[in-house]
């Protein structure tokens, strides 16, 4: 054999199903991480998303089914108690092996936490803020090093910060290790502008939240997800579209997307407008990717 | 930890991509096989069956989902080198974490000894096959075993057979036992009735022969697992149709296929037709997976 191996993969799936005591989700940690990225791109309309009824002629849906599917090794990874970091760079090096790029970079950074949390039955924000506050400035590398893996866009770092812009990559490590900077400080220092870091600084209140709305809503649970994703949407300005485009894009977005909660606006039409405008909220699907993992964790059914 | 554990998934995922020397697929054989099911389940349209844009009130595209992830644990065992029949139950059993029952038996009963061959590289028909010759009573066993775990629609067994009636479940082992039936003894019983099973003694023919059209096809990897799919069953009559429904109605559906291939007849109004009336051709989907699997082994890109 020359490609890579499955073989320790299935030793522990052996004993997955068997264990009829239990009754939390009948899913692995790592599975419901991979689900919640698929039930995410599945939900429709999910305005400026992919979802499964709209796509970019670069970037598809099967682009986020094949991400997915390579993300779980990494999901995996920290459900068995690995680093943070390495699960991580893992997870997003699966997901880049398909050739529309970055799919769902910000969910896995998202997910990857929250599933070593889940991992150690503390699928909590507790829990997964401890998971956060134990990260080191070896995970901060490692999440450095993803980077080289898929393109992905950021905000300019603060004033002071230029050596640790993440588009640097791996040679921005020496410049990590020299100010001892935890995975946990980075997050901090751009959780103003970048609302997957806000995630990781405020014990995921957002992401939790939306699992609370998921188990409230009724229907199938990727229309659950498209409604949870246009409420958080209405809530707060995308921070991707912020960095993508500007505050004022971000803004008409959240308003845009009140009106279609309260019937003044038609949800399809103004999902494939932000499609045909390249307007992607990215960072709210992100947040709904993470939701949806937590949900799942609680057991909601599919 | 009460639930099920992850940790041995882990282990061998960390060496996954660390193998810049691989010419072979980016994904292992039971990544590959998952992605195979979701690939099947995109593509669209793909008549009488679920894809992304049609589906049943109690069969949704979710489901499909949560199926395929689940099975992947079962794949994973039999890249890693574990029994047919048990890898196979593993995988069903994994399938059955969801609501709408049974979503791709059929496709994971082929892709389980396809995925065994490709991990020991031996993506070949004769590779296959040998997987399948060297399947044993035990083997057999857990295949019925298998009928628990979901509902499937299955032809009567032939006369003199009904001790060894599939419906059975586990209580039809002991007939097994003393007839001495190996798996491939049991499908060489329904070749005759049942596509899925022809496989299995023809050496996956069509399953190879829809594997070279996806390569010779353009477009998207779902658009080509579609028009795949069109061809397949333009040319053989639906075993899953002819079980389900009767002759007749398999015929009409693969009559109607080839005038949808020839721009006589509109291929999604015939798809939301099928639907409608219930005519689900599963055993051409099944195929269509099982070439989808050996396309993306021999390393066709996503």
């Amino acid at each position: 054999m020359t490609g890579p191996t499955d073989s320790a993969e299935s030793t522990g799936s052996t004993n997955v199903a068997s264990n009829p005591s239990s009754n939390a989700s009948p899913r692995t940690p790592a599975e419901n991480g991979e689900l919640a990225l698929l039930c995410e791109v599945a939900g429709t309309p999910k305005p400026g998303n992919v979802d499964r009824a709209r796509e970019y002629p670069d970037l598809r849906f099967e682009h986020f089914l094949a991400g997915a599917v390579g993300a779980r090794r990494g999901l995996a990874m920290a459900a068995a108690g690995e680093s943070v970091g390495e699960s991580f760079e893992c997870a997003v090096r699966g997901m880049a092996t398909q050739r529309g790029g970055n799919t769902q970079f910000g969910a896995v950074l998202l997910l990857t936490p929250l599933v070593r949390a889940a991992a150690a039955d503390e699928n909590s924000r507790d829990g997964v803020s401890r998971i956060v506050a134990d990260t080191t400035v070896a995970d901060a590398v490692c999440f450095y090093r993803a980077f080289e893996h898929v393109d992905v866009a950021v905000a300019d770092p603060p004033n002071g910060w230029d050596a640790l812009d993440v588009r640097r990559g791996a040679d921005a490590a020496d410049a990590i290790r020299e100010r001892e900077l935890s995975l946990a400080d980075m997050m901090a220092t751009s959780a103003e502008r970048d609302g997957v870091a806000r995630e990781w600084t405020s014990g995921f209140e957002r992401s939790f939240a939306l699992a609370d709305r998921l188990a409230v809503l009724d229907g199938p649970l990727p229309e659950r997800a498209s409604r949870a994703y246009l409420e958080a949407l209405a809530a707060e300005p995308d921070s991707f579209v912020s960095i993508t485009h500007d505050a004022d894009t971000a803004r008409e977005v959240t308003e845009r997307a009140d009106r279609v909660l309260s019937d003044h606006e038609d949800g399809d039409a103004f999902a494939t407008e932000l499609i045909e405008r390249e307007i992607n909220p990215g960072t709210t699907a992100d947040i709904t990717a993470a939701g949806l993992f937590v949900a799942l964790e609680r057991g909601i059914e599919v």
